[in-house]
């Protein structure tokens, strides 16, 4: 089997650069040099792992993509670029026949769903590429939707702490209290305890001092009111490693989509990755 | 509605004295002064809560049970004898048409079942009463059978601590490890550590003085390879309070299913509870 040509857009930021050092490195994949990016951005190109990625923005990408595409017959786009590029980028990728995997968060997703399910290229649509977590989730969703009020009569706490720079609340646990609410306890996502301080996130929470800038560690805690049971679920993420790995299962998952022509389906996420549906 | 009449049977060992110390306060139930018990028992009553309870044992109870009977047209029976004990009490059970709820573990279950499937009057079969973790190790079995080897490459440490008196390996964790197995990671259930030293579990697992002569606790946690990530459940009880809410939970779950006089499923399990099917 051949190497999977892939093009990580979202260049020159923090995500993408990871992707991209990551997939450089990676065996399976051929990374094209070339980056789409947001018309603000000044550089023309960027070195990673040195090899200089063309930036291509909005206004000339129409022309240029056909010509990358003369070169590149086929690759899979991997996006994390912005919440504000989110749908004219998926139209942008459906429009050219690029199967893409959409990591970025944000933006108009019911648009983003029903541009991919009416293209004829399929697609991974995923606000959260870790396999283990998505799991935890869909374990949850169960949980909350066969034994609704197991844990009536029980208080839950959430606390979840990312690096500083993090302004909002973690998307993930204000997910998970959706389905805890359902379980029993009132619980609203205003209560959720958020640690930005990295005095706090080393002395307390114990978090190694390496990943103090790139972290999300969640915990929810079930208590029966009169102390008789205790219930916890702890997901305690380090650095990016695990959103890359799930990001590259979901492009090893195009790829076999793509070999199975007839595949009337175009619309995937992470449960379809793991469940290699 | 008036009181469900109920026999709690194996006293005076420790689990039927909760049981019937907390039903003879509970508004619910009316328990009748009569209790299995084990022919090796030589007291013949025995006192809770100001009523003396007769114990009845094996090589008369053919007789007594219709003395009983004509005293009490229909009454639901809580079993926590012995493991010797399930078997030939399920025959006795239901031979005189007596609907229970076996809290007992051990004995031969698949002879169990069958003597309760073949019978004309239900019974809930648990070997675990606590709503809470019946519905936690579903959540397991889930996870293990809609996404095997989600956590392949991470190892797993279980930790359980129980009271001091408990030799064998808690049967919960050891359920446990089956749907972990399924999870990806390679452990055996000898690797399981059991903390029994009063001492350990004050000092280290914090656990509450008032619960070291009974508690269930067990932390599960999992860890990829390269630290990137952690995955932790815990349930930690203390005390029996879970098991007797289960346990009476059970009872009114075969009252509702004593008044659909139609129904031919007769064998349930909590998961049935939680359901309320």
């Amino acid at each position: 089997m051949g190497k999977t040509d892939i093009m990580v857009n979202g260049l020159p930021g923090n995500v993408a650069k990871i992707m991209a050092t990551s997939a450089l490195k990676n065996e399976r994949f051929n990374v094209i040099p070339f980056s789409l990016t947001g018309q603000e951005i000044e550089d023309d190109t960027i070195n990673i792992g040195g090899i200089s990625f063309e930036l291509i923005k909005p206004d000339t990408r129409v022309d240029k993509i056909k010509e990358i595409q003369s070169q590149f017959a086929s690759f899979i786009a991997i996006d994390y670029t912005h919440p504000t590029a989110v749908n004219s980028n998926a139209v942008f990728y459906t429009q050219n026949k690029i199967p893409f995997v959409m990591g970025t968060t944000g933006g108009d997703r019911e648009k983003l769903e029903q541009v991919v399910k009416n293209a004829s290229t399929p697609a991974v649509i995923a606000p959260n590429m870790a396999k283990q977590i998505v799991g935890f989730q869909a374990m949850m969703e169960y949980a909350a939707n066969t034994f609704p009020d197991l844990f009536k009569g029980y208080t839950l706490e959430v606390v979840e702490s990312h690096q500083q720079g993090k302004a909002d609340t973690s998307g993930t646990a204000k997910a998970m209290v959706r389905y805890f609410n359902k379980l029993g306890p009132d619980f609203s996502v205003d209560d959720i305890q958020m640690v930005r301080d990295p005095k706090t996130q080393e002395k307390e929470l114990k978090i190694p001092k390496q990943f103090l800038t790139g972290h999300g560690w969640h915990t929810y805690t079930l208590k029966a009111e009169d102390g008789s049971a205790l219930f916890e679920f702890k997901h305690n993420i380090n650095g990016r490693d695990i959103y890359v790995n799930g990001t590259f299962d979901a492009v090893m998952f195009l790829v076999q989509k793509l070999e199975e022509a007839d595949n009337q389906k175009k619309l995937y996420t992470m449960i379809d990755v793991l469940n290699k549906v």
